[in-house]
């Protein structure tokens, strides 16, 4: 499908998707631009990408250019390569806040080679070794401002992450950073809070962690993310996730409520509730 | 190892350690007793249980008496035990609170012949179809109170844990209780008040749960639990709980602060600190 691509970022998601389209034979070469030495050196020697060169010159070799870096990074970035790109090009990025992102290049006189994508698929490691292959399978990627992109580089996205066994889901920029705070950032903010939280009690108490077991395990792992990559997301989204921050603490305020009182018929009422979730979740 | 043990309730917990009593054959016969004909029925077709006998006379007939039933249900049901068995008989309990029960058996003239148990094992599933082989392998089991116990009992249940797969910790009941709202009731309360907290967001957008990706089923899969069995749990461990819930919450609003005063710095640091919990989780 494509000569040459660009991945930005040789780390988790941009190093997975490098996999997959050579999984797939959809990149004859891919070349990688890192702010890290290390990291590109790693990505070569893992087979992850073919060639490390700098962002301008990776960019006019390239037929897509792929940007997967924290997210504050991806605004000065993508407009220097936006400035560099032809109308043949193609530009897409990852990340997991879009609206920041489309109103940068909003009046961008380019903007019709950008294709804004978020690959809801991750996992708690970061860096070229956490890339896996088949990653984004049976995962779900949102499209977003698809209007503003010109069809042919909308076709090619679509065409890339279905082969990938992606679902496709369209959303303004706006409705993507909400959905994105309640199904995906908080889970990471409880996380950390969780890990603090348990961490704090074991300046008390050595043996905390002898009895953690598999529940522990799975609230908290999350909280292994990098601070790089999360405190942007954060920062980039915070209205929307001080939202659901603020209903979320009410939430377990309810349940404060409820031990406090005594009151154990509003407890499981409110433990009911939350088992609602079993029709969410496969 | 035995001729016949009875387990009251026939659930996760209770069918899981009869699956594996019948795997290791450590049991001749498996007795069930259920408050619910359904729950019984389902178990003896499962193949956990060979028999269903009012609790009385299971007891009877049993060297072991192994109760895995919500923790409040368990108090009376454990008195009913203690005052039928002989001095040949072993009793234990599987439950998630330990010093309640503790505090009721103290002064029980058959108390030697109760071991406290907590394998620290478990999944959001409920109810016979629930129970799975070789459950409790690799994972932590708590004996509090072992003074408390007759040597043969005590020897007899830690012999059935190793062989298992289980490791050893004892602890008295007191800092079971403390240890067990840190490491898994918090747990579980984050995870139900998170689905509680996107299932309230879904009344007014409809496609919240079209991106839920792995992050979001990680944290909030534990919401599934049962209500019957976490709600007494709290209850029983509420002073605990509620210690943790309060430093839960105030880290949270540390992230909270961070975001507001878009303080990046210290969200960073919380951050970092949250990633201290990678050198205990495997």
């Amino acid at each position: 499908m494509f000569n040459t691509v660009t991945i930005v970022g040789v780390g988790l998601i941009s190093g997975s998707f490098s996999l997959a389209l050579k999984d797939h034979q959809l990149a004859g070469k891919v070349i990688g631009v890192s702010r890290t030495g290390a990291s590109a050196e790693r990505a070569l020697e893992l087979g992850i990408i073919d060639e490390v060169l700098p962002l301008d010159e990776a960019v006019r070799q390239s037929d897509l250019i792929y940007v997967a870096i924290p997210v504050d990074a991806t605004l000065p970035v993508m407009k220097t390569i936006m400035d560099i790109i032809t109308d043949r090009q193609i530009v897409a990025d990852a990340g997991s806040t879009k609206q920041a992102l489309c109103e940068t290049l909003a009046d961008h006189p380019k903007r019709n080679r950008f294709v804004a994508t978020h690959p809801m698929w991750g996992t708690e490691y970061s860096g070229p070794e956490a890339a896996v292959h088949h990653a984004f399978r049976g995962r779900s990627c949102v499209i977003c401002e698809k209007e503003k992109s010109a069809p042919d580089a909308v076709a090619t996205m679509e065409k890339i992450y279905s082969l990938l066994g992606m679902s496709l889901v369209y959303m303004n920029a706006k409705s993507h950073d909400v959905h994105a705070a309640y199904v995906s950032h908080i889970s990471h903010i409880t996380s950390f809070a969780l890990a603090n939280t348990v961490l704090e009690k074991e300046r008390e108490e050595d043996a905390i962690f002898e009895l953690a077991g598999g529940g522990f395990e799975s609230t908290v792992r999350l909280a292994k993310s990098s601070p790089s990559m999360w405190a942007p997301i954060f920062m980039q989204n915070r209205e929307n996730v001080l939202d659901v921050l603020n209903e979320h603490i009410s939430q377990l305020r309810k349940f404060k409520s409820c031990l406090e009182k005594e009151n154990y018929t509003y407890l499981k009422e409110l433990m009911e509730n939350a088992n609602k979730i079993k029709r969410i979740l496969r």
